[in-house]
């Protein structure tokens, strides 16, 4: 990583204003505490970071009192790692522990901070899950009779998607890296190479470039245009005539870049010229809606507006919106739909993602990563060109 | 990725050979559906491997019924992937949608499945959760007033811990490539580089040997033994006389490899050298004692057998246990703990991960990979040296 990439972690000031925040929030809502259970909840409270949230084995818990700060019940493999964020309270057992896997710990933390019969606020609405077992959460729920339950899941919405300038400077750096990593494409992808092997050359530009690592990179290539933008890279070469795309979410200390960029395998075609050149019209379009007090749906509705009149099967179509928000998250709330009427606020950082049917079975789709300011939206993205790239046939 | 490297994807027969075990178990334990919400489970029987699992958006679904194919449940982004699977039965919708994410088309698709008053199995015990928002599941039970629900984290376990030929072929895979990068350690680490820049040339030669993606490396270096193995790597340089150990969980076709291996940086104290030959000879034995119809509990005290006498703060400690199965995802059950008493089968993958907390805050760990056969289990990794091998100072 380059010497002007920004600090890692934050500093404690950032937690403790992250939780005034928090608790403002609890007291208005009524929640004498937070359960939360998943790897971004936790970690924005804590900073606690660690690929160790791959391997399902182990619940992991934190309870947020509406006083003090963080309770951290943890398996105790997390000891040393949890001792080493803002948080004192730490409460560990050894996990996995069939009988009692943090069961009663979680009970006495909760007993703790809400007393016999306050509210415990857990998320549990749209693009939230629980990470622990079904049958300890329901004995759980029964073990702290007189206890009640709220959805936080309108909380932590309102936490997360304002993020703060530190926050920013970390996507804003993943930005920068895919960006140097898409820059040296021509170089390192051509015609005869297989998907498999231009991803494989692709994501070690991404970690030559500074990225800590490559945890999403899909995309496809076809004749004309691609169908399937979800699927692992295929053994099929390159061919001229192909357009490629690739879409990275790589991190850098935790925070997510998303975007994708389009090639041409030779000279493009007209009608791939015209199709590249409407989506980043429409990207552009995004851009310039994407200011303080717009609503999602507005921003969605600028962009549909350029893509329409040549979209064969509907803009958004399969992918059901174009665009959402970033951070810790590959994908994050809000979304860029007709049915989202979030308002745009400084601070919040958001993927622009238009995309069409150009044909049956055929896609083109742009991306950008932009922060919203108090004024025009800063782009954290260097801005694709607006002639499509080419690689060796 | 090498010409002997094994055929991506499975045929459709090991497919059908996994829904015929499935559902005669089904019947056996009175499942008229199961209903599946995670990425491992959900491409067990279908194949459908995608890295937008990482986005939390969307949920998608399956329904196995006792008879016929199973059912998919997804948001329509995935139509093109799902209809290259050998799934006929696709079912979609545009997601998000806020108002309703494909619930009503997942009551319709288990009523069809289990009748007016048939029981789903859905897995809510131990290292399961489930996918999809608590809010959904709870109006899901309650549209489906007259069906009961059973756990399916029994079956689910019995299906996944024996793998295929063709699985374990993905795992050795996986382990070949690994143990090519680690081989090339002593060339690209040395004393003066930075962890994370030791962990950026590590990920590098792993996908340079052929790996999909390197979705999982943690460890640490410390003056004569590291404390802390689920971090990530620190900007700390390597000194004369650190421990490092690296463990590395990447993936070829969507399998996994999870060992680690051990570096002195200069050469090693006598104290790091008898450290690094008892947890090694505590892998033999380990080895030596994994054949078919010994238990997981023996497995683990054989190997803590050779541990105790010389861990300072007992063997497994933090851990919890000293290895656990693997393929589909970094960690799956069973656990070598002595409370686990799976009876070893031809078919299990397992990890064997022998650890002693050497001093206070220090630990030694040693790990291999091991398919469980007819007799001595195959070793799926090649065996780390019996002396630890030493980097540049």
């Amino acid at each position: 990583m380059p010497d002007n990439a920004p600090t890692r972690g934050f500093p404690n000031a950032e937690f403790e204003m992250r939780l005034d925040r928090a608790q403002r929030r609890m007291e208005a809502l009524g929640f004498d505490a937070l359960l939360l259970t998943t790897e971004p909840e936790i970690r924005w409270f804590t900073g606690f970071l660690s690929q160790f949230w791959l391997s399902p084995t182990r619940p992991w818990f934190l309870v947020v009192p509406s006083r003090g700060k963080p309770i951290a019940v943890v398996p105790s493999i997390g000891t040393d790692a949890l001792a080493r964020t803002w948080i004192d309270d730490i409460r560990t057992w050894p996990s996995p522990r069939p009988t009692d896997d943090g069961l009663s710990l979680l009970a006495e933390a909760l007993r703790d901070a809400v007393g016999a019969c306050g509210t415990v606020g857990l998320p549990i609405g749209a693009e939230t899950y629980v990470r622990m077992p079904l049958d300890d959460l329901e004995r759980l729920r029964s073990d702290l009779s007189g206890v009640s339950w709220g959805d936080a899941t309108g909380l932590m919405r309102e936490m997360r998607r304002v993020k703060s300038p530190a926050e920013i400077d970390k996507i804003a750096e993943a930005c920068r890296v895919a960006c140097d990593a898409f820059d040296r494409m021509p170089d390192i992808a051509r015609g005869g190479m297989s998907e498999i092997e231009v991803f494989r050359a692709f994501k070690i530009a991404c970690l030559e470039a500074g990225a800590d690592d490559v945890d999403y990179l899909v995309g496809s290539a076809g004749f004309g245009g691609y169908g399937d933008i979800i699927s692992p890279p295929s053994d099929r070469p390159l061919q001229a005539g192909d357009v490629l795309i690739l879409d990275v979410g790589l991190t850098v200390d935790g925070y997510y870049c998303d975007f994708d960029r389009n090639f041409s395998v030779g000279p493009p075609s007209d009608a791939v010229r015209r199709n590249y050149e409407i989506v980043w019209q429409a990207t552009e379009v995004g851009i310039a809606t994407a200011v303080p007090g717009a609503t999602c749906a507005e921003l969605f509705r600028a962009m549909n507006a350029i893509l329409m009149p040549y979209a064969e099967a509907g803009a958004a179509g399969e992918v059901g919106r174009l665009g959402h928000g970033l951070g810790m998250v590959l994908t994050e709330f809000p979304s860029i739909a007709a049915w989202d009427d979030t308002v745009l606020e400084p601070g919040m950082v958001m993927t622009l993602e238009p995309g069409m049917a150009t044909a049956p079975g055929r896609m083109m789709v742009h991306e950008e990563n932009i922060a919203v300011t108090d004024g025009a939206p800063r782009l954290l993205t260097r801005r694709a060109a607006w002639e499509i790239p080419v690689l060796e046939p």
